[in-house]
């Protein structure tokens, strides 16, 4: 699966809070493989462990390097994300639109890197001319820098969204026919009759009203059911209240 | 604008790191608006202001509810994120699927909320039912609960994305025509002539092979003039060592 040669390269990291939740983004995202060039020497590692939460294994299982070359030797693919404009950074594209590119790469058994910076500084321009390609994150003119953590959690699951493993499970019912949908209205003008409704209230118009607003989405066999069930239950009480016995207000 | 119109709502948030970071997310993507719902007694304010780096402004013009009810009284929309499965649960849509819907209607002047459950367990079913739209981010089952201000993140980055104002400078040089291409190789071929390239390799397909790599990706008229020039360079190189004087080394 082309999930599996993603690779998260983080140059230079200074805090283990970051670490930590960049561990936790992957595992969300379905991203294994973590890589640390030249970490800062002060890192709290152990906070790192706590913010990782349930993403402690990979944290356990990164690799480190001392050099950003190293860490992309076997990469065909080093993508470099980048906040600065400037000469050749106008070439940057943006998470989703890189996404299917380096998954095409990824899915035929290429390795592919994503690079983050240091939170201070990001990268240098020798790092970044080791990179195949520039990643920019869409964000505000008013305030475009990301916190590490969250950049990261934006290209990983850009990656997830596009690699398509994800799928929410839909709606259970199906859409209510035509057919349906006339019992259901039928019912109402029924009802808002018994109920003196349209003593007030134009019939027609009124029953316009109702078709544009369950319209205006999609409606279920389901919620069709629950309409036509208020309408039944409403004739029978007031049938009821008016006089006749409970078997006289049964309703079609 | 519709940003303005869109409202990040935390009920009971317990850590102030996250509140911090999630000011940051959203002035990163454009929103200001944050209500926050009952937060816990002892959520450390000094570190949300430490975390929100820039965004202490969004931070200090926070509002503060006791209910939810209150908190989304004035909105049209209000979309609450869930991690779990279940009844109702599967009419969830992801952030991407909904962020169309809640910026038509936040530019239409409604305001439109995104909700937020507290770090430990979410929002309650009380809490869910005060909510019109039920939102999933899309996660991995292996671990799928993202740490709280990376969800906010993802919902402030799809709303950002879809409202269209972030636009990346597109490359300010166009791609070559024909006739340049055509040149390029002309001078390339001369130049493999002179260097003697062709005579371990077959001219033809070796001139098939660069027209298939240049045809690969987009080539701009910037990119063919440094190809052409780096053959001019050489021919006139080659051609002085040869013996000839610089002058007659020049090139067409």
């Amino acid at each position: 699966m082309s999930l599996k040669n993603i690779r998260i390269v983080l140059v230079r990291p200074i805090y283990g809070g970051n670490l930590g939740a960049i561990c936790r983004s992957m595992k969300n995202m379905g991203l294994r493989e973590l890589v640390v060039v030249k970490p800062n020497s002060a890192l709290d590692l152990q906070e790192a462990a706590t913010r990782a939460v349930h993403a402690v294994d990979v944290l356990e299982q990164r690799r480190q390097f001392d050099t950003l070359a190293e860490a992309l030797a076997d990469c065909a693919i080093a993508g470099a994300t980048t906040a600065r404009t400037g000469l050749y950074r106008n070439h940057a594209k943006t998470p989703r639109e890189w996404a299917p590119r380096f998954l095409e790469a990824a899915g035929a058994g290429n390795k592919v890197a994503l690079v983050f910076g240091t939170e201070d500084d990001g990268l240098s321009n020798d790092e970044m001319a080791l990179c195949t390609h520039l990643i920019r994150i869409p964000s505000s003119d008013r305030y475009p820098s990301l916190n590490l953590a969250h950049a990261v959690m934006i290209c990983c699951y850009e990656i997830f969204v596009a690699s398509g493993v994800f799928e929410l499970r839909k709606e259970a019912h199906p859409e209510a026919p035509n057919i349906m949908r006339e019992r259901m209205f039928d019912l109402w003008r029924t009802m808002m009759r018994e109920i003196g409704f349209f003593e007030q209230q134009n019939e027609e118009h009124m029953m316009m009203a109702f078709r544009r607003i369950f319209a205006r989405a999609p409606l279920t066999e389901a919620d069709v059911n629950i309409f036509m069930g208020v309408a039944r239950q409403t004739l029978w009480a007031t049938r009821r209240a008016k006089g006749g016995d409970a078997a006289s207000g049964r309703v079609e």
